[in-house]
């Protein structure tokens, strides 16, 4: 655990995950512009040091071959149990605002949660999975789940 | 998410929260003894932060009330989850020198670690939990699952 703790014991760099992971960001611009004000420098600190974890790597733009996408290795995708159960701590104990039975009902998905952060890396689906757990969430994927299975479940995207 | 990185996105609250939940730490003595070399001033800081943060308390230990014994609170031992995925992604993708059948016993058996690691906290046992682990993992604990459940598993304690 010391060894994953150098890599990953940093705030800024769970951030970044993060926003990799479930906001569907891939540019440096999106990450200095998320919100909560990193600094150019250590942005581009957090990002190298990532890149040489082997828990994301860089690669060009399909359509426009100079700009520079980052995106997370297997290794970094397989941070996504970490990341929420994270999350899920967090609802349950700091003011997020959000309701008890919303994250009670996150925790009972966990395995579905997990499969479609899975499934939307493999795919490079970079629709935010956030606003579409809320409606994932609201529609009850518990009980797509006990009918058909995550992966078939009809999930609307977000724009 | 932001909220719960502010208190814990560091390497050396991660690691005091681990001895706390793992290796049964209880003094200051015990951190500062642990082998990661944190120095006193550091360590000082972070259970003070953990303790405003409400993840550990303070208290006399039973025979010698002038001691003074950290223990994590109910958000504290919370973060069991957050540990546990962590230290499995670590064995899975750092060399670790954990075998890969015993991390894959590990993962599957989750919610009998957890369920240990609630009832240490509880009742107060110390033992360490990593080499109970070891010996859990060789004796199969996912047999005991299949034919008994987790809390009335005979997992042995090591001393």
């Amino acid at each position: 655990m010391n060894l994953c703790l150098e890599v990953f014991g940093d705030r800024w760099s769970l951030l970044i995950v993060r926003d990799l992971m479930v906001r569907g960001y891939k540019t440096f611009k999106e990450f200095q512009e998320s919100g909560e004000g990193i600094a150019t420098n250590m942005l581009t600190d957090r990002l190298r040091k990532l890149e040489s974890s082997g828990i994301l790597e860089r690669e060009s733009d399909p359509s426009d071959g100079r700009k520079v996408n980052y995106r997370l290795t297997q290794k970094g995708i397989d941070l996504a149990p970490v990341l929420l159960d994270l999350l899920l701590w967090g609802a349950r104990h700091e003011q997020t605002g959000a309701s008890c039975s919303v994250i009670l009902r996150m925790a009972k998905n966990r395995e579905e949660i997990l499969a479609e952060v899975a499934r939307r890396w493999h795919e490079r689906d970079s629709t935010p999975l956030i606003p579409q757990f809320d409606r994932a969430v609201a529609l009850n994927l518990g009980r797509a789940r006990r009918t058909g299975g995550s992966r078939s479940s009809p999930v609307p995207k977000t724009a």
